[in-house]
């Protein structure tokens, strides 16, 4: 059965995942890297921005755990660009010609474009529809595999909300970012749904990991 | 020298020290007893409401911390009472008469009253006072001892955005509560200043442990 799951969403004490002020210099608004930090200092994440060796502990195997027998992401708008990327014909997403998700990627957005292929595996669809219907459309893509929902906190909240995610990874990073886009808005009691475990890593983070009963 | 010391300061995953709707029948109003579950499993937690035994672990170790070395607590009038038991003269605060405080312990209040001494050591002064004016007061009245901010989370927080706190010890439960009392509110950055630790443990919970630089 093909699962619907969230891996490495990294947020702050106070709940947020990204900071205010999201722009093409800024992509996590004034959170600059620091919810990153742990995951570019693992062996998957060093891969990724191009650095010889990461860490290949418990951060590392959590975090690679992003990308196996996933078929299909969806993320929000606002990880694809910067506000307005919609009106740039030339934005082609942050990640360059190849970007890391090698599989259909479901694009939420009230202004949706005709499809990007990208080299790599990734073509991007840009969808405007409900967590529900935009579900179904990735898990037919995503050909029997699982589909991630990729982020950000608004549209994790969203499909959490909605009951729909079986697999929820969440990475507590020990800063406080006072303002930005929250994750846990609207989750009230959300626990009861799911097994929940927290281990926090040398790194200084805690992973709560949430798996549905 | 005296330090001031938060300590099993219990908030859920969303940052809330107690739920909405605090009364007489529900004193952490929605939250119920869920915050504070981990420290009643403790021995220390365990004497405090005549069980017989508990846990002896990392949780017991952090929970003791709370009583070391402490001359004085500031505690707010939610903390001290359900709303309006100011109106009420025969209130005496949740604890009976003998309070586990067993110090003169300051509370926090727009319309104070004359002290209350209690059994067993514990004096209840009442001040309609700042942070700061407070704290000079209740140092005074540990006699070199530390002071312990002992909540809820909104008298935390305005002593640690005053910059008075040297030694914060947060419990993060597991859960989401959705409303109530927050804690990170106004504290951007706060962990530039602090030295921070995070440990989860078999219970489910995070310590995290906050020592000003
Ligand atoms: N912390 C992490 O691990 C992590 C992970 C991923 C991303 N990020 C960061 O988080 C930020 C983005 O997160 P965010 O919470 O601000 O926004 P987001 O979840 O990426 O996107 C929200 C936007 O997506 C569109 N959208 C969402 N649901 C839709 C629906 N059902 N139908 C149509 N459109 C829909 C809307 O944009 P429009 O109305 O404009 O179309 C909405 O404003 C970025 O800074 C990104 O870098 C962080
Ligand atoms: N999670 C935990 O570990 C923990 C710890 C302790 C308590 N609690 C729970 O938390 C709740 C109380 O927390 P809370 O955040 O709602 O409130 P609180 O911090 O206990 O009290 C806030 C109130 O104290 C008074 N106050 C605060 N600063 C003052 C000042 N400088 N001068 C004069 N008065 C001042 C004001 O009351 P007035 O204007 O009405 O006088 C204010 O509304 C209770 O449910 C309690 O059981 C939880």
């Amino acid at each position: 059965m093909s699962r619907t799951r969230i891996h490495n969403l990294s947020i702050s004490l106070d709940g947020f995942g990204a900071g205010e002020g999201q722009s093409l210099e800024t992509p996590m608004g004034h959170a600059g890297e620091r919810l990153h930090e742990w995951m570019f200092a693992t062996g998957f994440g060093a891969s990724l921005i191009g650095a010889e060796s990461g860490s290949e502990g418990v951060d590392d195997a959590m975090a690679r755990r992003h990308e196996e027998g996933i078929g299909a992401e969806i993320m929000g708008a606002n990880k694809f660009g910067p506000p307005g990327w919609q009106d740039d014909p030339e934005w082609r997403g942050w990640w360059g010609e190849t970007p890391p998700f090698h599989t259909p990627t479901f694009v939420l957005t009230h202004r949706p474009w005709p499809p990007l292929e990208m080299a790599g595996g990734t073509t991007f669809h840009f969808l405007d529809a409900g967590p529900a219907q935009a579900l179904e459309v990735a898990r037919e893509a995503a050909g029997g595999l699982d589909v991630r929902i990729g982020g950000g906190a608004s549209v994790a909240r969203d499909f959490i909300a909605a009951g729909l995610v079986d697999d929820i990874h969440v990475v507590v990073v020990p800063i406080v970012l006072g303002r930005g886009s929250r994750l846990w808005d609207g989750l009230e009691a959300i626990e009861r749904d799911y097994d929940v475990e927290a281990v926090s890593t040398a790194s200084g983070v805690t992973h709560l990991t949430m798996t549905r009963r």
